[in-house]
C-alpha cells in the first residue's frame, strides 16, 4: 500500500494503472465491500423482473463538510432518496469519482466511510464506480456522481394528483440551505443549526408498509418546496394551495431567512420530502412520517383553482403565489 | 428562450429553478427528446426481465475537442462501450453534466449534438440526467457523467478465459492516446492522426450474431492494452502471449512512440477493444471485425506458462514482459 502512505491523490491514481488499481482496492473496495463489485469488470452484472427506476446526481457540495453531514454523506442519500421518491427500493449504486490532485488521502477515506455508513441506512451497495483525477485546479477537490437502480414497488407521479389531495412535507423546511448559508458567512450561531440531510427510505418504506398511496413523491432538494409544488401545479394544470401557517420552519432557519431576506420554502433541503396522498390517508400518513421526524405535517391540498399556480394563503386571509425560484441559488448548495 | 440567448452559462443554470427548467428543456430535451425522458420526473421507469448490465463512467477530457471525436462524443462512446464488453445492449443512460460558470451555450449545444449522434449509432436512449454549474475556477470547463443500463445477451469474463484461446484487438492501436499528444504538443503532422473513439456495438453485434463465444472482451481506454491483457492474466493466473510483430500499428502512431518514448500499448484507445474467443473461431471472428476495421487481427493466446504474466515475444526469439503501466497517464487523457 505503498502508493497510499503518500499524503495526497496524485494524477497517477487516476491513470488506470498500477496506482489507480490500488486506489479503488485499498480504499473504495476496502469500504464498499459487497459480493457484486467484483474486481476486474468494468460493468455490475444484476438481476430484474419488472419495472425498474434509473436516476443520476452528481454531487458538487462546497464546503464539504457541513454540520450534519459532508460531500459523501449527501452523495449517498440523495440517489437513493430519488430512488425512493419513484417508489422504487434502492438496491445498486454506480459512483463516479472526479478528485483534484492533492486531495489529501485520509479526507477522501472520511468521505468515503460517510459513504459506506449511509448506505447501510438503506441497504443499497455500490456495484460498480469510475476514478478520475485532473490536475490541480481543474476540479475543487472532489465531485461525486452517483446513479442507481432499483426495482420499483410503487408508482408515484405528478400525473396522479387530483384536486383534494392532501400535500404533506416529511418534516421542517429549509435546514440544509440555511445551514450552508450559516456556514458560508461564518456565523456563529446560538442554535446548533443542522443539515437535514439523511436517507429517506425507511420513511418512504413505512409509508408503503403501511398500506398509504404515495400518489406523487419528490424530495425538496434545489428549489426547495417551492419548485417541487409548482412543477406539478404546472404539470399537471392543477392549483395547489399551501396555509402559510402550517409550513414547518425551525425558528433558526426562519431567523436566517429574515435576516438575509430567503423564503425558507426556496431554501436546499437533503432530507425533507414532499408526498400528496388522498385526504382520506393523509392523517395516517402524516402520524408515520412523525415516527420519522416529529415536524412532518400535512401543509395544503390539490385544488381546481389557480389551475399551474401555487397559491400560499396567510392566517389573515390574504394570498399570494408561491413562485418557482428564479436567478442564483442562494446559498449555492451545490 | 431569453436565457438562452445569454451566451454563456450561468450560476442560476444549475440553480433548480426558472432557468435550469430551460435549459433542460431547451438543450438537453431538444436533442435527446425520447419517450422515456418525461419532464418533471427525476428517475426514468425502465422495464427489465432478467440480468442487466451497469456501468459508469466521467469524462474529463482535455482538450474537449480534438481529431476525430470531442467530448460529448467519448462520453457516449464510453458507457456505450463498458455495457457492449459486458455483452449487454446498450439501452438507456443517465447524462450527469457538471459545467463551469461561463461555458459558452454553443459550445455546450454543439457537445450535445455529438452525444445525440453518437447515441444513434447504438439506439441508446439518455433517460435521465443532472446539471450542476460550479463557480469559475471550479473545473475546468465541462464534465460528463455518464451511467448505462441494459440487458446482458453475453456473459463475457474474464473468468472463462482458458489457454489456447485466441487474443484478438479490434483495430490497430494507440490512436486516441496519440491524438491527444499530438494536439497538446502542438506537432503539426504530415499525416491525419484521428482519434479511434467510437461506439463498438456494431461490432460487437456482429460477433454475437454471428455466434461466435466472445469469451472475455474489454474495451483498452486508460492503460491500453497492456493493462487490460495484465488485468486478465493477473486475475485469471494464467498467462498471456503477444507476438510483437502482429500487434497493429499505424505507422503515425508508431512514430509518435518513438518520438516521445511511449509504448503503443500502453496508450489509451476509445474505440478499440480486446476480444478472447477460442481458437477455432478466431479467423472468422477476425473476418467479422475486419468489416468494421481493416486492422482486426489476432496478437497472441492464452497459456500456462507464466501465470499472471503477459510476455511478447519478438521476430527474433527474445521475450520481455509487456507490464501493467505505472505512473502518472502520459499523454493524460482525462
Amino acid at each position: 500500500m505503498n502508493e497510499l502512505k503518500k499524503r495526497r491523490v496524485e494524477l497517477s491514481h487516476g491513470g488506470g494503472g498500477v496506482e489507480m488499481n490500488n486506489l479503488i482496492r485499498k480504499v473504495f473496495f476496502k469500504h464498499f465491500e459487497n459480493d457484486i463489485l467484483v474486481r476486474d469488470e468494468d460493468a455490475a452484472r444484476l438481476q430484474f423482473d419488472g419495472p425498474v427506476a434509473f436516476t443520476t446526481d452528481s454531487f458538487t457540495v462546497s464546503p464539504r463538510h457541513f454540520n450534519g453531514g459532508d460531500l459523501g454523506k449527501i452523495a449517498i442519500a440523495g440517489t437513493v432518496n430519488d430512488l425512493a421518491m419513484a417508489g422504487a427500493i434502492p438496491q445498486y449504486l454506480s459512483c463516479g469519482f472526479i478528485i483534484e490532485e492533492g486531495l489529501e488521502f485520509a479526507e477522501l477515506e472520511s468521505l468515503v466511510q460517510s459513504m459506506a455508513a449511509e448506505l447501510a441506512k438503506s441497504g443499497a451497495k455500490i456495484v460498480c464506480g469510475d476514478t478520475k483525477v485532473v490536475p490541480k485546479g481543474a476540479a475543487d477537490g472532489l465531485f461525486i456522481n452517483t446513479s442507481g437502480v432499483g426495482t420499483c414497488i410503487a408508482a408515484p407521479s405528478w400525473k396522479r394528483l387530483e384536486a383534494g389531495d392532501a400535500i404533506i412535507v416529511s418534516r421542517d423546511i429549509g435546514a440544509h440551505g440555511a445551514c450552508i448559508l450559516a456556514s458560508r458567512e461564518g456565523l456563529e450561531l446560538d442554535t446548533e443549526l443542522q443539515s437535514d440531510c439523511d436517507t429517506l427510505w425507511p420513511a418512504v418504506k413505512a409509508l408503503l408498509d403501511a398500506g398509504i398511496d404515495t400518489k406523487a413523491m419528490r424530495d425538496a432538494t434545489r428549489g426547495g418546496l417551492a419548485a417541487v409544488l409548482n412543477e406539478w401545479a404546472e404539470a399537471r394544470e392543477l392549483g395547489i394551495e399551501v396555509a402559510e401557517q402550517a409550513l414547518p420552519i425551525d425558528p433558526a432557519v426562519q431567523g436566517l431567512c429574515e435576516l438575509f431576506g430567503f423564503e425558507p420554502a426556496e431554501l436546499a433541503n437533503e432530507g425533507t420530502f414532499v408526498v400528496a396522498v388522498a385526504a382520506e390517508q393523509a392523517e395516517q400518513a402524516v402520524a408515520i412520517l412523525q415516527q420519522f421526524q416529529s415536524t412532518a405535517t400535512v401543509i395544503g391540498k390539490v385544488c381546481n383553482e389557480y389551475a399551474g399556480k401555487v397559491v400560499q394563503t396567510s392566517p389573515w386571509g390574504s394570498k399570494r403565489y408561491m413562485e418557482l425560484p428564479k436567478g442564483e441559488l442562494l446559498p449555492r448548495i451545490c
